[in-house]
């Protein structure tokens, strides 16, 4: 028979008695990484409010965004000026605005409105980003949740639903950097997911590259060039492209991106000129003035990365000394999460135990469709926000409520 | 026969030879109008960046948006700080997000997605806000115009369509100042409208106070107080309040309210949770350093009527010498226009000979459903961007093509 070590209890009973308050739950960037921004807060500043065209940005207008500031962020995303809106102030609305249109109106070369599909279904790659699956439950498209394999994406098992089942119109994916894995597709992957026939004629990727200008490598991944792969394989609006400013400047003041084909943006542009007269072109001139140009993106994201690689090494180093052997996790080279798989049937317990210890990790299930982790191993970790020494503290804790969590499975299963 | 007069002939042909370039299409604020907030565009400055509980507003969070900004809005409105939310950056896109949250998942205390209601419609006073009219087009829902009598609204016509016909589920009002007529509902008409029986459950009123704070005289029009005679009526829920600070500060750049009931919030709450990590707040902060309190967005709406007076008795002077007698026109007391009725069958033709001589108008029909001004009469005059003279020419000059348009139609009548 199994005992719980008593080493284990002891280190979880001290834990408790340390009464820490420590919040893990979610990817927000730190206090240090918004002062990097803090220029911004002054900007553009009394007089400068006209672009380079000499438009007023204070007035209505300009419904398509800066182009300035288009030209820079697509210059990183590696997508055309004119196939790139800035609409708001983040991107999620951007993405939950697409899938209402598609939902009320139907998208480009459909047969017509979603909501008119019995059982409309998204693809949902797994452990995924929780907001995502939230916005298809507001919405009701159902959920088809897809683990990742060991080496990447379930291209079988997501070739073989797609081709089968024309009820399936899309699928979420972030293609760097992945919340909550780090993943980033490879370009096989990429080509895969524009060239698969479809039973739906108008399935369409939501293609949340919420990171690719977030690096902790000095060999950073590729942005892909996802329309280009899509029209050379004959889909050119099969993905819709978003992006956001939210972990580049300020999360409550940033700008939100869509790109696409010429087609997909026509249709973006018709849908939002029924809700809106323009963004706020003020705000994305604040941004062009702070960035300057593309380069300067880049050289404010190594800023960042000074400050996130520290606590990605911290989180990184406290898993090999305390669960090597007994828990795996994975290893971002971007983003702002670690993936781990605590063991089958642990998270929903581990995590119990940390709330209990008062350390609030994301909850069980949460980068799941429906919250449902079938294995209840996932948890995901965000070494962004805490100071360095409450997130040893924390992950030490969570370590220590994990391997009794384990402990206390290995011995009910005897 | 009545012959067209050489007089006006030549005029038109003068005005035509003149060779003018001139914009009267839109309710936008003049540059001096801007001028007059650009003190925000340093704002909230390097090192400002919490609410007065001490939230740091460069992250993400506080989806309410800023309490002191609801605050101060919410005094003008009269609405409880914790009943009127902040939840974009001009308020079209609230007011497209109810509906489409009506559409697909139903409003509370009623029977379902309106989606669901066979021919769902709204009710439209005429003439009316053609972005309002274009909403309602974009997302399916069919529009009921009922023009306003000389006095008002037409109660006896609201009341009957309301009370017999279930897919009736609402009805557009700019309770004051209205665009374009200029006219604010009283008490009396207010309270008809919370209280009438409607055979519709969940008949919503779509009350966008956009001109709550744009007096243009010493006796301003006074705010009612929906929420509290529609509760008082037992219809609490009936109207969904909307205002903005586009013509208050920066059309590109300004903040956009909504507020209801206890119950309509926490729907709308609920609905946006699943769409956004919160809005822009430190636009908000800048909104209330650059205001102070709701006094000073009433000194400053001070300094936009001393600009918008000169403009509007421009316009007004103009059409008593040239048309009076001939056509009728609105006397606004605050807002941002003033609707001329130029005769049955003359607004088009009117509008094209205005446009063929260079100036534009807001096209014919526009403050109408689909378009469609039956008795094709009413011009909606801009008065506030163009410059005092440019405002002078151009008004003097549609009056030369409104009296042509009359004499045109006289002419073919016999």
């Amino acid at each position: 028979m199994t005992h719980i070590s008593t080493d284990l209890t002891t280190a979880y009973a001290e834990l408790v008695a340390r009464g820490l308050s420590l919040d893990l739950t979610r990817g927000k960037p730190s206090p240090s990484q918004l002062d990097l921004s803090n220029a911004m807060l002054g900007l553009p500043g009394d007089g400068d409010y006209r672009d380079a065209a000499g438009t007023d940005l204070r007035n209505y207008g300009g419904p398509d965004g800066l182009p300035e500031l288009r030209a820079i962020m697509g210059e990183l995303l590696g997508i055309p000026t004119d196939q790139l809106l800035a609409l708001d102030t983040t991107s999620l609305p951007l993405m939950h605005e697409v899938l209402v249109a598609a939902l009320l109106t139907g998208v480009p070369h459909g047969d017509g409105p979603w909501r008119n599909v019995e059982g409309v279904s998204f693809l949902c790659p797994v452990p995924g980003y929780d907001r995502h699956f939230a916005i298809c439950e507001a919405l009701g498209i159902r959920m088809i949740a897809v683990p990742f394999t060991d080496t990447g994406l379930d291209l079988d098992t997501i070739r073989s639903l797609v081709a089968n089942d024309p009820s399936i119109r899309g699928m979420w994916t972030v293609p760097m950097y992945s919340n909550p894995t780090g993943y980033s597709l490879t370009v096989e992957e990429v080509e895969a997911l524009v060239a698969m026939p479809t039973a739906a004629d108008d399935f369409r990727i939501m293609w949340d590259n919420a990171y690719a200008v977030h690096h902790l490598t000095d060999d950073p991944d590729p942005v892909i060039d996802v329309l280009g792969l899509a029209a050379a394989a004959g889909h050119p609006d099969r993905p819709i492209v978003f992006a956001s400013t939210s972990k580049v400047t300020f999360a409550g003041g940033g700008v939100g991106f869509v790109g696409g084909s010429p087609a997909n943006i026509a249709w973006i542009r018709k849908h939002w000129s029924a809700r809106t007269i323009g963004p706020d072109k003020l705000n994305q001139l604040r941004h062009v003035r702070f960035f300057g140009d593309a380069a300067g993106v880049v050289a404010h994201m190594a800023k960042h990365r000074a400050l996130l690689e520290p606590q990605f090494e911290a989180v990184l180093q406290i898993l090999e000394e305390r669960l090597r052997g007994v828990a795996s996790w994975t290893r971002p080279r971007g983003g702002y999460f670690i993936s781990l798989d605590a063991g089958d049937g642990v998270a929903t317990r581990a995590i119990a135990l940390a709330k209990e210890a008062g350390i609030l990790v994301t909850a069980a299930g949460a980068p799941f469709p429906y919250g449902d982790d079938p294995r209840d191993s996932t948890i995901r970790l965000a070494p962004s926000f805490p100071s360095l020494d409450e997130l040893r503290a924390g992950i030490d804790g969570l370590c220590t409520c994990v391997l009794l969590a384990q402990q206390e499975r290995a011995a009910a299963a005897e």
